[in-house]
């Protein structure tokens, strides 16, 4: 059996669907590779059987992070750009319950859950890296 | 007295500019169908007067649904596609009461409130159908 | 020290990544006067130093604040248009804490906190305005 199509391409970029079990960051990941898109902004919603944000504390110099499942996304948004030739990906989420409370914030993982997760890739033409900024601390994109 | 335009075309696609008492998906359905749009993604905001979220039970398969009064429409994400010839629109929300406190989820209906809501609609060249997908049991854009 | 350059063009319009202390009103604005933009939708993310939301009370006629510190904005939207020949910005946002809870409505002011926040603004050809609606008593986007 063919796997299923993850993504077209749009006048601006790609569109993508992923599905259940399928993990968001590496897919993004395998887009920016396969189609060597040199930076874009992205948008989307689906449903998340597992999703991780994450909250930076400056004191540790590191992410506290909690695990969440099955919530719908009710919007993720964010930009691709590259960092020491790896893609790198900075997205942040929204999403709710079953009584439609919402949770939200920078995004450490996401995996698909029952049902899927539609990405609007709006690819910019400049190839953008992202470098820890001193005076700051954190990976701030350069222009 | 004439009625306001409630769109216009821009570069990648369409601005809408829907008014107090307007039903979001009916005017998204009505702009498919004039502008013949094969797909599209949707973003926006706006005031909400209603709003009906609903959260997909697989054991009773259907939404369980709740509809809320008056908030702000913070984002409204989605994906305009055919089914059986007609507009199939998904989008999420998420919306914010006059305490801040915000809601989210799978939208089901939507009605402007006192103000405006406004989409902007990035067409997508492909025509694109949503069906159920049997492993799945939901409705997944198919590309 | 040269300043970090705050935007560059894309396919659609503008990238803006704004840096900790930026006004991210004011550097609209100027982007705005600047490029001369017609009008624009954005979408963006990023990390609020503060934040003030604004609920619009009808009886008063003015916007209930409220302020809010270090959140992370995991989704902003909004319009760019003009009135009375100046910038007029329509923007509502959705902010986590460090504990993942959100807070959302309409921005009436928005301060980078430490990190960045990532603007996208989509260019729409036709310059609009924003006017007073009599028989809503808000600024509607005229098209």
């Amino acid at each position: 059996m063919t796997e299923p199509r993850r993504h077209i391409a749009t006048q601006t970029g790609f569109l993508m669907v992923l599905r259940q079990g399928d993990d968001v960051f590496a897919r993004l990941e395998a887009l920016m590779r396969e189609e060597a898109i040199p930076s874009a902004f992205i948008a989307g919603l689906g449903f998340a059987g597992h999703v991780t944000f994450g909250f930076f504390d400056y004191e540790k110099k590191e992410y506290a992070p909690k695990t969440m499942h099955n919530l719908e996304l009710t919007n993720l948004t964010g930009t691709l750009a590259w960092k020491d030739g790896k893609p790198s990906i900075h997205a942040h989420g929204t999403a709710g319950d079953d009584s439609f409370r919402t949770f939200g914030g920078h995004l450490l993982a996401l995996e698909v859950g029952r049902g899927s997760l539609e990405i609007s890739v709006t690819v910019i033409p400049t190839r953008l890296e992202r470098a820890v900024d001193p005076g700051i601390g954190a990976n701030v994109l350069q222009l």
